[in-house]
C-alpha cells in the first residue's frame, strides 16, 4: 500500500529561495510563465512571471539546449541555469539559461499587452479578457492587497476573541427589506439571496458574544455607478456587551490599524508596485451627521437641501473637509437619521429622529455601515409595528430577542470599496476580480 | 473634534484573564448570560456563559446587592464579586457575588433546556430553535471546531504561497453542468448560482499559480440524505506546476496535519467538551478506485455490481477496510472513472476510461473531490465535443487555456462534512449552523 506523508520535495525554486545570497553562482531550476520576451538577436531576455514576482532569464544563442523549441509569451516553462547578480534586473538577480523545457503552450497570443507595466486598456477590455488582464503585474497586485485586508480582518478579530461563522445565502426573507433582493425558486418555494448576514450574526451574538463572517452578499440595486456592485464581499462583525456604539468604531479602528501594519509588513512589494501610501489610522475623527453637513455647508458654501439625507457629493466633501482640516484619511460620521436606517437600528434615546449608528468614510466614500442594534424584544416589535412591517419570516430572528440577547452592535465593510480606495482606483470594478453589475454576468 | 484611537479599556474581565492566579482573592467584574440557576434557598449557584466558557457565581442571601432584581436564565448580566478557587467549579474558579446589574432581560424562558450538558432534543427541534439550541455548550463547541478547520486551511495555504480569491456566486453558467443548479433572474437575464468556483480558480492559476477560496456553493440536488446539503461551505484550492495529481493529495495531507495541530493547540477545550480524538494524518493510504472495490468485495464478500460506480455502502466499507487493515482514518481513492467526472478532469493517458483524480474518504465518507485538470486548449475542446457539450457561456473560461495555462489541479473540501466526521456526528445538519435542505429554508 502506498501512503502520503504531506511532504513533497521539488527541484524547482521559488523567488524567495532565489533571493538567498548563497544561491548566487549555482545552477538552479525554476518554473514560470513567459511574461515578456525581448529578442536582441544573439541574446534574448525572457522575463518569467512567478507567483512571487518577476525573474529575468538570459538566453544566449547556442548556449541553451532548447530542445528545438521557440518560446512564446504565456508559455509555461521550466528553465535551468546559473543564478547571477544583476542590479538592473528585477530583484537584482537573473538566470543564465542552460536548458529549457516547455510545460504548456498557448494557442494564440494574448489579446492584451499584459507584459507592459500599465496595461493601458479600457476597464471594459480588462473585464472582457479578465483571466488575461489579471496576469499583468499591477493588476494582480491589487488583489494581493485585497487578500491582506481580509486576512487582517480575520486575524485581528481572532485576536479579539471573535468566532468565525458561515451563514446561508439562500433564505426566505431579506434582512434589509426593500425591493433590492434577488429572487429565486427554491424547490417550488419563493426564496431570496442574502443582502447581508445581519439576522444571523445577531442570532449568533447570543451564542459566542462576538462573531464575524467574510462572505458574498447580493443587492439587486439598479444602480449603475462607479461604486456599486450587485454582488460583493462583505466583512461583517457583531459584538455583544457593548457600552455604546463607540465600542464598534473602536474595534473597526483597531482592525484598520492592524490591517495597515500587516500590509506594510507582508505586502510591501505590492504596495511598491502600486505606489500606495498607506492611510493614517492612528486617530480617526468622529463627527455627527448633522454637524458634518453644517461643516461642509459652511466651508464649501453649499445649501443644505435635505437635513436627513447625505448626497454623494456631500460625502466627498466631508472626506475633503477632514483631509484639509485634520489630515485625516478616514472619518466616522455618526447619528444617521432613523428613517435612513433599517428597523433593527437603535434610535438615540436623546433624539429618536437619529440612530446610534455610523458610516465610515474613506477619502469621502462610504466603506462601512454599522451601529448599535435594538436588543429588547418589545422595543423591536414596536419598531416593526411603527414601520408597518410584518413579522412574517422573521419568527426565529425575533425568538432570539424573546429568549434574551445582550446589548450589541456591529458593522459591514465593503471589501472591494476599501480595496479601491486603498489602491487609489476610481471604479470599484477595478478591485473586483469578476464584477457583477447591471450589464455584467460574465465571466 | 473627537478622535478614535482603537483603544478601549473595559472594567469587565474575560475568562482567560480570570484564570490568572494573581486575580484570586480580588474583586472582579464580569459579564455574561445566565446559563443555569441552581437555587439552594439561602444560596444560589448561577453559572454564567461567556465566550471563553462557563463561570460559576455564588449568590448568598443578603450578601448581594441585587437592586431588587430576580435573575432569569438567558439574562445578560454584569456581576461584581470576589474571585475564589474551587476545584469543583468549571475551570477551578468561582465568583462570590457582591453586586449584580441586569443588562438585558428575556421575555420568555428558552424553549430548550440549553443549560443541560447534552440537549437531548431532536435535530428537528434544534434546527427550529436554532439561535437557542446553539447556546448549549456542546452545540456551540462544534462550530468552534469548524472555525479551527477553516482557519487551518487558510493559514496552511498562506504558508504555501497560495493567494486567497473571491469569485462571484451569480453567473451565467454552472461549472459542473447538469441539472442541479439553482436558477434566478438577473436583471431580465437567466442566471445560475455557482455549484463551485471551479472555472474561476482555474482562470486564476494563470495569475497567481496557487489560489484558494472558502465560500458558499449551491447545489439544487433533490437528495434528502444525512450527508447532503443544498448550500454548503466549500474549501477550494487550485495549484499550478504540478508534476502529477499526487502533488494535490500531498498538499491536502499537509493541510490536514496542520489543521489537526492547530485544533490540538488552540481548540483543546472544545475537543475536550466534545470528547474528540483527533484522527491520524501522518500517513494517509492511497488506493486505486478499481482496487478499492476489489479489496472490499473480497474481504466483505460483496459482488461488484458496477465497476464504474461507487455505492455509498462501498465507500463506508472502504473506510472500514482501511481502518481495520491499516488503522487509517483517511484514505485517498484515486483514478475515478472518466464518466463520473466533469469534462475538465484529465483522463489517465495510460487508460482514458479513468481520470487522474481522487476522492478523500474520512471514516468512509467522501469529504473531498479533486484531481488534475486538462490544461491544453485543444484537448479541452475535444473533450467538450466528445461529451456533446456546448462552449456557450464558457468563452472566457476557454480563452484562459487558449492564451496559456500551466499544468494544474486542485480540490474542493466540504467543510460541514469534515466537521461532521471530526465531531463524530451522523448527520451533516448537526455541523451546519443554518442548514438548507429540501424542506428547510428557515431560519
Amino acid at each position: 500500500m502506498e501512503f502520503l506523508s504531506g511532504q513533497t520535495q521539488k527541484e524547482t525554486l521559488e523567488l524567495q529561495e532565489l533571493l538567498d545570497a548563497s544561491r548566487i553562482g549555482t545552477v538552479v531550476k525554476v518554473n514560470g510563465m513567459v511574461h515578456i520576451i525581448r529578442d536582441m538577436g544573439e541574446l534574448s531576455f525572457v522575463v518569467l512571471r512567478k507567483r512571487g514576482g518577476l525573474l529575468q532569464c538570459i538566453f544566449e544563442e547556442n548556449a541553451v539546449n532548447r530542445n528545438d523549441c521557440v518560446l512564446h509569451e504565456e508559455e509555461a516553462v521550466e528553465v535551468t541555469g546559473v543564478l547571477e547578480q544583476d542590479a538592473r534586473a528585477p530583484h537584482g538577480i537573473e538566470l543564465r539559461v542552460q536548458e529549457v523545457r516547455v510545460l504548456a503552450t498557448p494557442y494564440d497570443a494574448p489579446p492584451l499587452p499584459i507584459g507592459k507595466w500599465k496595461l493601458g486598456t479600457s476597464l471594459e477590455a480588462k473585464l472582457n479578457y479578465r483571466s488575461t488582464s489579471l496576469r499583468n503585474i499591477r493588476e494582480r497586485a491589487k488583489f494581493r492587497i485585497q487578500e491582506g485586508i481580509v486576512r487582517g480582518f480575520r486575524d485581528f478579530l481572532y485576536s479579539q476573541q471573535f468566532t468565525e461563522i458561515h451563514t446561508p445565502k439562500i433564505g426566505s426573507k431579506g434582512a434589509e427589506g426593500g425591493s433590492n433582493v434577488f429572487r429565486l425558486e427554491y424547490f417550488h418555494r419563493p426564496a431570496v439571496l442574502a443582502q447581508s448576514p445581519q439576522f444571523y450574526k445577531q442570532m449568533m451574538v447570543g451564542v459566542y458574544d462576538r462573531v464575524f463572517e467574510t462572505a458574498p452578499v447580493f443587492r439587486a440595486e439598479k444602480h449603475n455607478t462607479k461604486r456599486h456592485l450587485n454582488e460583493y464581499t462583505s466583512l461583517d462583525f457583531e459584538m455583544g456587551y457593548i457600552d455604546s456604539f463607540e465600542d464598534i468604531m473602536q474595534m473597526e479602528t483597531g482592525f484598520l490599524q492592524y490591517a495597515m501594519q500587516l500590509l506594510a509588513r507582508e505586502y510591501a512589494e505590492e504596495l511598491q508596485i502600486l505606489d500606495i501610501t498607506l492611510p493614517k489610522t492612528d486617530q480617526i475623527p468622529m463627527v455627527r451627521f448633522d454637524r458634518a453637513k453644517e461643516l461642509v455647508a459652511e466651508k464649501y458654501h453649499r445649501a443644505i437641501r435635505n437635513p436627513y439625507d447625505l448626497e454623494p457629493e456631500e460625502e466627498t466633501l466631508i472626506g475633503q473637509y477632514f483631509k484639509e482640516e485634520y489630515d485625516a484619511d478616514f472619518v466616522f460620521v455618526t447619528h444617521y437619521p432613523s428613517k435612513k436606517r433599517p428597523f433593527y437600528a437603535m434610535d438615540d434615546p436623546a433624539d429618536p429622529r437619529f440612530t446610534l449608528s455610523f458610516d465610515l468614510l474613506f477619502h469621502g466614500l462610504e466603506i462601512t455601515t454599522g451601529g448599535q442594534r435594538i436588543h429588547d424584544y418589545r422595543q423591536l416589535l414596536a419598531k416593526l409595528a411603527a414601520r408597518g412591517m410584518t413579522e412574517e419570516g422573521m419568527e426565529q430572528y425575533l425568538d432570539t430577542f424573546k429568549y434574551g440577547l445582550p446589548p450589541h452592535g456591529g458593522l459591514g465593510i465593503g471589501l472591494e470599496r476599501l480595496t479601491m480606495k486603498l489602491c487609489g482606483e476610481e471604479n470599484v470594478r477595478e478591485t473586483t476580480l469578476f464584477p457583477r453589475d447591471l450589464s455584467r454576468l460574465d465571466p
